[in-house]
């Protein structure tokens, strides 16, 4: 049966088809042959697991739905790549934290670290979204859920680095892991796409659905993984309080920077997320509510700007082709985030947390006992700047390995396209007409099929000038 | 960089351009200094905080998406308004009750209040909807937060009325207080926006997005406040099995008010949550299941009859424009929920209760220790009536404040549109072709933009060949 | 009101119309009468109610809007089957499990229950949609109901079988069911509808709402009525596994069996789910992360498998219109389900479980006090064979009673519309044209409405008549 349906598939839209399964298969059964010494612990259940779940996969996953013919792409490819993703990345993680006697021990809380894991791929893939097959997608997941790991291991555990909420180990490593990659894989005529790369009035309000989920379970995404009781407490308090005030601040920028005054949607379904972002690292220090509003209203400030001014740069100049803008939304907040994490360790008074305090919630124990408030600054700052320094070199090395020319990546003039992927049914089927009588034709005698609509009216004219409804017909068809 | 952007905003589409970012930014700056004396908490998570937060942002949201082309207002002015409202929220009832030593005391159950409060503005919204500014929205906003504090701190706190669910304070407070706006913000001519007015196929779809997730999370909406265990169990049971009948009455009546036996998507949307409004006051009371289905179905019966035969007179009689019918899902539902709440707090026997059941979940503490249960039913119907004197006097004073011209409301030939406040993209982009060789110009020497296509449908041809067309072109306005 | 309101809608397109809300009615009264001996008892909430709500309502009524013109009828109607089947479903389970004193003893716990039993008949929805009216979907909730709660006490409390996730009784039981009761109704001329039948663009997105949330709350399903503690663990951790495998399975086949190696995106928002039914028996069992995993491949294969050859054959050979596929998702997963249970629990063996583990987790008590595992592996395939009987048995009957005439169903060319149910405000209302003033006539002289557009583009006319397509083609590209 393969093998003849391997033959049959020659000269279809997408030359390398028989990758695709392939690569789904051999994934997969990685991951069998591997998971082979795992067992499940009996850890608790944490709250907030099914929020961070919701996050990866409808979040992040309708979030990117916003182009008007990448839709299914967008929301499928997401749903592929974190399916792998979590497991690839249990087995990772499991290896590195939870191997005990032969066997992995797996609990819900590797299962929300695997999401972490994955939120960073999404972030990625933001990146690179429309211009890349799903089987280079299945590559990047794979790597980069691997580099992830390792950049977390030296960060959280060599370093003893705090980032509750990921900013650093998430954020600013998925964006700019993300933005080398299209940097690396820049495609120089790709405004033959242009028109396909704007989003569609219905496309936008389905990309506000994953907004509002990321918005709503951000919280819980920034708490998830913090001691509980008070850290978790503040960590989700001190997100709530930065992402209400980086909605204020991203619709005023937003209606600032526009001409007439008008807001932009894409402003609203990104930058109001940014203040989630900016206080990750810092989520579970005491930070306070105050801080947090100010770092969620400087977080929504610079990501609108980003979108306006930095975007544009970034194409035209650094040849940085950013689909969803995801240096707006996680790399530049991401950034901040560090900084934020850092200044914040630094500033850590005793007369706040108590000395107790301190010493439990900046961890200094182990190798760190001899260390002050400063010292851990220090420390934040490295991590950031070694997972920069991780983003740019493993995303040069996975974008060469990507620009081999046989992934199925889709033509400079078919990218943010579904049709290249997905079997689209209604272009077989005919155009849906309402029964309203009153608008029927009154002599059907003419037999036109409807798919082949006013492209043949009448004889007596030449055929050029009916050509232009053609399409525009066909497309009635097919764009709802 | 300020200065010449407004300096070149002047004659765009919304006069009052500049207004919109120095009011976000204003309200933001606000709630930062007097954020200030704030501080973190370690109370307990309670369960239901992220369920109640779903239902003001995704359910409000898109509940309110039904309108065809201001989807992206509904649920992007919804998010604004709720970004605000809670902030200022979480400063005033911080004020009020959590005040201690100069700090306001931050926990997750404020931003629950903080959530109950702005949900109240989510209602008054729905009856406005599509008529005002944001910039009208946020002194809205901040105006109704305000009354709503005051209003919820005489009934709660002075008049010890109970109130699990918000009947009163959230739902018949927000619905009165909206129709009184739009009463006062009256538009005479808005019937010019009238073909705006309707909703479209998808729009609906979007609808029922936002009314599931209320319908869901309502029992954690109703219980999220009670005390634990007996009473919070109590109010979810009850608000599910009101909820669950108030479905079933709504589809009866919707069919049986057509003339065609056929159902009306609005009545879906709206009357089946009902229930869920009916039983707020005496959710947490012993009002059993049975009492619960009859209340839901009351409020189901009751919603539905007000969308076909109140909503209308109140447009054309009253001159009441009630965009969203929130006064046959919040309004009528409301003041049921008030009566109930009282009859049912009348009728506490102590031989379902026990003594210190009824002593308990009455609160007969402080000064109303003297109390009786019908002396509890009397201030129950003295909050019901507040709350309504209220919604009036608060509603007329605001209106008059919104109806002042420089605020940037929408012409009333441009209401219900989006393109007055957002950008559109698609405007600027061309429509978009599928890649369908077979349909493609064969010769494409004739240089037709594909914008202005029918109209050259050359002059030299008969009548019957355009005919085709004319289901085409309807497809076109029902598709979406 | 309601004599004339009867009267006049003789002659429409629903012919049993005045049938709608009399059934709604009747449904909710007899529950009314009946759960007046209700009372409920304060048993803690168990987590992971709202999940399974979520999936009920969100999960699959969403799954169902993929037909480009029944999203109307698959939202709406599986919200007033689930409303009306909780209800009933909630006295039925209440009277034979929870009946004390009289009194039917509500908790959350019963919630769940019923939501589960709900679960079944969206299942067989599934097999009927677009061919079958309200009412008749409402004699189908009351009848699957009553003969799920039958074959769930023989299953659970008389063969003591095991069968946490409903893999045989929730989904092997409800697919074949459907599938017998649409095999009875078979309609021979169909086809009629066939262009109905398709999906479009965006109503497969709305679709995989419902495929997302019902994949990520599917442990929660899987996990809601296990013993607390490990088994819960567990069984959540097997489902998340064979879930993330079922994916990479399902994308895989799709595009191996596609000719051009695209994807399809039924499958994708089916089969995907597939490992979620196939481990439901066996979730709570020691099948351990790599099992999960096997069995998760293996139903994606399968399920795929069936979407592309035995659905078609269904249909064309044993008159099977199956409109969902649901006997890829459900029927064929929760046979490979309900085997892998059994064959589990004949292997449990005393060394992994501990030998009070084996007693404990598969309840060897009562007079299974004598069993090994090979007898209760006997039990769960007797209990496998009995469901498919019941489901075969109930099906005959039911499909019989809803073969008679009166029902109000569509006839065969009207399927899949919602038209037939529901008012459709679109059609009344005229294309909506944005206001672009570069495309407004200029001279509007010509009274022409926009609903009947390009018929009166007559031959002598000049070409500035023709103008005022130009906008309602415009509108082409942007309403969608």
């Amino acid at each position: 049966m393969w093998g003849s349906l391997l033959a049959a598939r020659g000269g279809g839209t997408w030359e390398c088809a028989q990758l695709c399964p392939i690569m789904c298969l051999a994934c997969q059964v990685t991951v069998w042959f591997l998971l082979g010494q795992t067992q499940d612990c009996g850890c608790a259940l944490p709250a907030g697991f099914q929020d961070v779940h919701t996050m990866v996969f409808v979040g992040f996953g309708f979030l990117m739905t916003f182009l008007q013919r990448y839709g299914f792409s967008a929301v499928g490819f997401n749903f592929l790549l974190a399916a792998f993703g979590i497991q690839w990345a249990l087995l990772l993680q499991g290896w590195l934290h939870h191997f005990e006697g032969g066997y992995i021990l797996l609990g819900i809380e590797n299962l929300i670290n695997a999401d972490f894991c994955v939120a960073s791929v999404c972030v990625a893939f933001g990146a690179v979204l429309g211009k890349v097959s799903p089987v280079q997608l299945l590559i990047m997941t794979f790597f980069q859920v691997t580099l992830f790991t390792v950049n977390e291991f030296i960060l959280l555990n060599l370093l003893e680095v705090k980032d509750a909420g990921g900013s650093m180990t998430i954020h600013t490593f998925g964006a700019y892991f993300g933005l080398t990659v299209t940097w690396i894989l820049y495609r120089r005529n790709l405004e033959q796409s242009k028109r396909k790369q704007s989003s569609a009035y219905h496309s936008d309000l389905f990309s506000m659905i994953g907004t509002l989920f990321l918005w709503i379970f951000w919280p819980s995404f920034n708490s998830a993984m913090s001691y509980h009781g008070d850290a978790q407490h503040r960590a989700a308090l001190n997100t709530y309080c930065s992402l209400a005030a980086s909605v204020l601040t991203s619709v005023a920028m937003s209606s600032a920077l526009n001409k007439k005054g008008k807001l932009d949607m894409v402003h609203i379904q990104n930058a109001t997320l940014a203040g989630g972002v900016g206080v990750g690292t810092a989520a579970e220090m005491m930070l306070m509510p105050y801080g947090s509003l100010i770092v969620g209203s400087i977080c929504g400030f610079f990501s609108t700007l980003g979108f306006v001014y930095i975007m544009p740069f970034l194409e035209s100049r650094l040849r940085i082709q950013d689909t969803c803008g995801i240096h707006n939304l996680h790399g530049i907040p991401g950034i901040i985030g560090g900084i934020v994490g850092a200044v914040t360790a630094v500033y850590a008074k005793p007369d706040i947390y108590g000395d107790p305090g301190i010493v439990h919630s900046l961890d200094f124990h182990h190798f760190k006992a001899w260390s002050t408030t400063k010292t851990q600054g220090e420390f934040q700052a490295y991590g950031l700047l070694l997972t920069l320094a991780m983003a740019f070199g493993g995303g040069i090395i996975l974008g060469l390995i990507l620009r081999l020319p046989f992934w199925g990546q889709a033509a400079d003039d078919n990218c943010f396209e579904d049709a290249v992927y997905w079997e689209m049914h209604e272009e077989k089927s005919t155009v849906y007409l309402p029964e309203d009588p009153t608008l029927k034709p009154p002599a059907p005698s003419v037999p036109l099929s409807p798919s082949v609509p006013a492209a043949h009216l009448s004889s007596s004219e030449p055929l050029g000038h009916s050509v232009p409804l053609a399409p525009l017909v066909s497309s009635t068809s097919l764009i709802p």
